[in-house]
């Protein structure tokens, strides 16, 4: 109630009508949806908070239909809303949402709008918050209108029920009557940032992270800042393995060295990721506030019954744990654990065709048209991978979503877990099989480069020539959509858009939508495992990735600033489950390891002769448990964040715990003046008061 | 400022002077010590707070020096001082140290003088605050009077230099001029929490831990409530010894069975522990005050250059870290190292004068006089063990007060550390010795049994025995100290002080220190070690680890309630570094007991015969990998605090961040009034405010 007088009390107090309309998110309707339908989620946007809207400013355009079989004679027309909203309101939601700024004092703080003259920037409100964190407000106020009580399903479409406490908006995503809901991009912006970012004389210095931050937010800037620390960590490895290639030294020491080396070096590559990551989300104020995530709300395609939060005690829907655990041990863990049997069969079918094929191929007097007969397998191989892949993909999403998450940070956690545990088979094992099964160290280095090289390849087709192909198909999008808006009309012409808005807002309704970093961490984790799992089989495996990540970087960034739609901003502090994943596989890297030095004949030839297998197996094993504990007592000694940012952080506690004893002390005191002005003719009575 | 006129008003506001005296604590100074220090110090204990005093009420014994060997005609006199505190200087105390009390909507909150009608029990301030709670604010009030920038010396003690910051009653301790600081006992309450706690016929119910925390504090009750826990927990593993010892069940999977069942039994309990300390610690409002402990003060110890504290810019000592690193690694690791290796020669020299000992019996022909150089090794080794222990102990104590940690916790944690491995080479390397290197069962069992069955014995003598001869001991000092208490002389008689109250304090005088939970901590870690570590070898090692414990639980809660003088309360929200201890062994035991049951022959013999030794090893390799797999994903996996517990804390959080909002938002509304009010003349002005 406070809260709603003070909405109006801050809308009175500005000039909400003076100022000038700035669209920033844009809603896409499909050219079927029912009128009825759009003009209920219009007023939803637009209605006032205490109605359960948003508040929001809305303009609608229309344009002709850009389906091309249907040509021109089909008269149906698009929808696209163009959504902004007043600077007001945007410091109202981010009170609420508790979102950061950078304050006077240097340190981020949450806005507080009676105190906003002590952050920096306030002095022009209309530029106070980026439009990244513009946008990211209005997705979350748009995702959150939520339908009430007495809307049981969409206008126009009786069989699309709704529920109280469910968002609105996911639900016309969810049933395609919304095709897309994007933020804008700016064309200023992104042009300076693509500047300091992917330009070719950029190559070797620094990403410009703040900026990233500030334009894309923290979790992409995350990415891009351990994508570049990771490429950085790469650099010594890959001189290793120059100077093992050039040198031709020929040691028994040399794999064992350089494995040691990379143990070392990827325990401390992730302890000083750690740390330097926490430095990061510090300066942006994303640290701890994985604390606050216990009080966030749910996921908006978060289903159940409408209940009460145990935490705030506001309603919103509920689905009792019990349910949750029986989807996933009752339905997801027997469905993965038959793909990664699937997955595991499949990868002795392709060792037994292999072995028949080099059979074949020998016997038949190593002829030249039996060579396709030995290549048959790996091809069939490769596709079999492939299609695995993208099978799995979609059954892990569905299951996924099938066990119903609360939290967003829970369903992405789960979504991870299921495509490391099918990439790990998918793509580690057959690297097992040869190491320790068939025993064959010629094998495994050519198969572990075949592997990660053939990776990386598809990885930079995919992503360097795709979005050449996305260009080049975008030059004919952008002369239609360039004629499509010409014919943009708008409905409601309160305020004017610029005509340049209308067309970049259409033009990138066409650009293909980035649909995460999990992709990307996923290939860095694929490669971590290439790199450090058979390290002193193939030392060379770091400079390949080496040369594959520095250019990696540019790409991603190119892409993330031209090919892509621009992404909503979302926050986050550190990498999240990818830093367990990285870690478990630097654990297992040490037991590989070990165990491949440990069967290297060369090796074994060094110790003393007389002494039984049994006893050099006991050594090695000795070994893999000593560095184990090493790896596990650095990992446990090294604090995860700097000094410096422990102890900004006991001040920041200590400074809000003074600040509120203080004004608790001076609240006594008001009460005291007041209880003594009251009862000044009875002094005697105040004893009492303690 | 603020805070100093909020204490004149709490102290004008009440009836100081009518309040009852009632000592709690007891300085004794040695009777050697000169009156100019004694009077300098009750002169700080009574100075006010703005002076550097504790404003603190004292009351001055004097009595004949009671040294039997200088007798009557020695006329040197000994002081002691009864110190109490009006209930507002506590209060007062109590707002600075953040202490929690039961606020009245059922959790712990942290007093807050203006609103302690909030606070059960707070209709009569007198016991608002227990005993135990009023003890431990006079010891941060009394150890927190450090030295002024003008104290150069202890008067009296030209030689005795004082630095600014530095606690005045530790210096006084450290150099002798004080014999003993200590709370005074409360007979009634004692009284009542021995009943329920340590009465034969208790010895089956549950720990009252609740009124142990009450009296106790909560370090110590942490401490019985995870001596309770383990306890319980000892009763399967017990009762299958049992079962194996009785039925005479003669299968290979026998010891496999039980070390399985013992490694899963291990991590559970260590698990549900961490998971029933939240919940305890929580209740007791302890848990999380590990955040402010960054903010915490030095420990009274500490000493450096007077600096300023990084996060509150309070004046206190500083010490550089590069020094106390160069402490410890330059002096600590070689002297800890050498110890190390000393323990470890001696072990082997026991193994070589053992065999010597048996050929010299065997080649004598078994005579029975030899007999006695059979058994010379191994009571030379456990009285060389007992020395080692000793020595070590000192020579651990010195370097860590020599390494000058800042926080107590550091400090606490260090000491765990040094004894922790000294205690793991001196007590268990013998076994790993009979285990993996003579590889001999039979031995191991008899030295595993001989190890863990003498050291309990020797606990429970040390702490049945002692405490009985302290106890008879003590009636003669009974006697003694009820004649010393006749001759006490009450120097100052503003307060009368009640005549059995002053015998209380002279015999509690005579009572022996608690030296705090190490000790237990240290036995407890040890027994855990001889239980889980071999459990293949000898499963009736927890069976005799419940008995001793059944006893200790009682004989422990005896010693604090009656033989011990009263330690002041400690606070605690878990184990601290015990529980690393506690997961180092067992994640230790995994590979003791893979290792011997892959070493047991009758196991060997049901894998396929054809099977060579390597692959024998190897596949036990791959089992341990498995189980330590297993291990951390459940420790992993189980979150550590019970969710209500969670629930709780994020409703705390919530909760305190709504009343923040509220308060600024009145805040700020109150503002624009009085602005109103001011400006009401030139309204326009007020649009500038956003």
């Amino acid at each position: 109630m406070e809260k709603a007088r003070h909405v109006e009390d801050v809308h009175r107090n500005s000039k909400v009508d003076q100022e000038p309309f700035f669209p920033l998110v844009i809603i896409q309707f499909a050219s079927s949806t029912k009128q009825a339908a759009i003009t209920w989620l219009i007023a939803k946007l637009q209605a006032s908070r205490n109605e359960g809207g948003a508040e929001l400013t809305v303009q609608t355009m229309v344009m002709p239909h850009s389906d091309e079989t249907n040509k021109e004679d089909d008269n149906s027309m698009e929808t696209m809303l163009y959504i902004g909203a007043s600077t007001n309101r945007l410091l109202l939601a981010a009170e609420m949402m508790e979102m950061k700024k950078l304050h006077a004092d240097g340190r981020m703080r949450e806005v507080v709008i009676h105190d906003l003259q002590s952050f920096q920037g306030s002095d022009d409100l209309s530029t106070f918050f980026t439009k990244g964190e513009k946008q990211k407000i209005l997705l979350h106020e748009i995702e959150g209108v939520r339908a009430e009580p007495l809307d049981t399903n969409i206008p126009g479409y009786e069989q699309i029920r709704l529920y109280p406490g469910k968002s609105i908006l996911k639900k016309y995503l969810s049933r395609g009557l919304v095709l897309q809901f994007y933020p804008l991009h700016d064309e200023e912006e992104i042009k300076r940032l693509g500047d300091e970012w992917y330009q070719y004389k950029k190559v070797f210095s620094e990403q410009p992270l703040d900026k990233i931050r500030n334009y894309f937010g923290e979790k992409i800037a995350i990415y891009f800042a351990f994508l570049g620390i990771y490429t950085v960590a790469l650099f010594p490895p890959a001189l290793i393995g120059i100077i093992y290639l050039v040198t031709f030294w020929k040691s028994v020491y040399r794999e064992a060295i350089f494995a040691v080396f990379n143990l070392i070096w990827s325990t401390l590559l992730l302890e000083a990721w750690k740390r330097y990551s926490s430095e990061l989300s510090y300066k942006w104020g994303t640290l701890n506030s994985s604390s606050a995530s216990k009080i966030d709300e749910p996921r908006a395609d978060y289903s159940g019954d409408l209940g009460r939060n145990p935490v705030t005690g506001n309603p919103e829907p509920v689905y009792p744990k019990w349910k949750r655990s029986c989807r996933f041990y009752l339905v997801s863990v027997p469905i993965i654990s038959i793909c990664l049997i699937v997955a595991f069969i499949v990868m002795l079918l392709y060792f037994w065709m292999q072995a028949w094929a080099d059979s074949v191929y020998h016997s038949s007097g190593e002829r030249w048209l039996y060579l396709t007969i030995l290549y048959t397998p790996t091809i069939v191989y490769s596709v079999a991978i492939f299609i695995m892949n993208t099978v799995y993909r979609m059954i892990a999403k569905e299951l996924n979503d099938f066990e119903n998450h609360r939290l967003e940070s829970s369903h992405e956690n789960h979504f991870i877990l299921k495509l490391v545990l099918f990439d790990f088979v998918n793509c580690f094992m057959s690297l097992f099989y040869v190491a320790f099964y068939l025993q064959d160290r010629t094998l495994l280095r050519s198969h572990l480069a075949c592997l990660l090289i053939t990776s990386q390849l598809i990885g930079q087709v995919q992503e360097a020539m795709v979005p050449y192909f996305f260009f080049k198909r975008r030059e004919t999008q952008l002369a239609h959509a360039m004629k499509k808006s010409e014919n943009l009309k708008q409905l409601d012409d309160r305020a004017e858009i610029d005509k340049a808005i209308q067309k970049q807002a259409v033009l990138e309704g066409t650009m293909s939508v980035y649909e995460g970093t999990m992709d990307d961490y996923l290939e860095l984790f694929l490669q971590f495992g290439y790199v450090f799992l058979f390290s002193s089989a193939f030392p060379l495996a770091a400079l390949w990735a080496l040369l594959n990540n520095v250019t990696e970087i540019r790409t991603d960034a190119f892409k993330m600033c031209r090919v892509y739609q621009r992404p909503f901003c979302e926050s986050a502090s550190n990498i999240g489950a990818w830093q367990v994943a990285f870690e478990v596989i630097g654990l297992i890297s040490v037991i590989t390891n070990t165990a491949l030095i440990g069967m290297d004949p060369t090796v074994q030839k060094l110790l003393p002769s007389d002494m039984s297998a049994v006893n050099i197996v006991l050594i090695f094993v000795i070994v893999e448990h000593a560095v184990l504990a090493i790896k596990g007592a650095v990992a446990y000694f090294i604090p995860d964040m700097p000094k410096w940012v422990q102890i900004e952080l006991a001040r920041e506690d200590y400074q809000s715990k003074q600040a509120l004893q203080k004004e608790r002390l001076s609240a006594a005191n008001r009460k005291r003046q007041e209880l003594h002005e009251i009862s000044r003719p009875r002094m005697s009575s105040r004893s009492t008061e303690i």
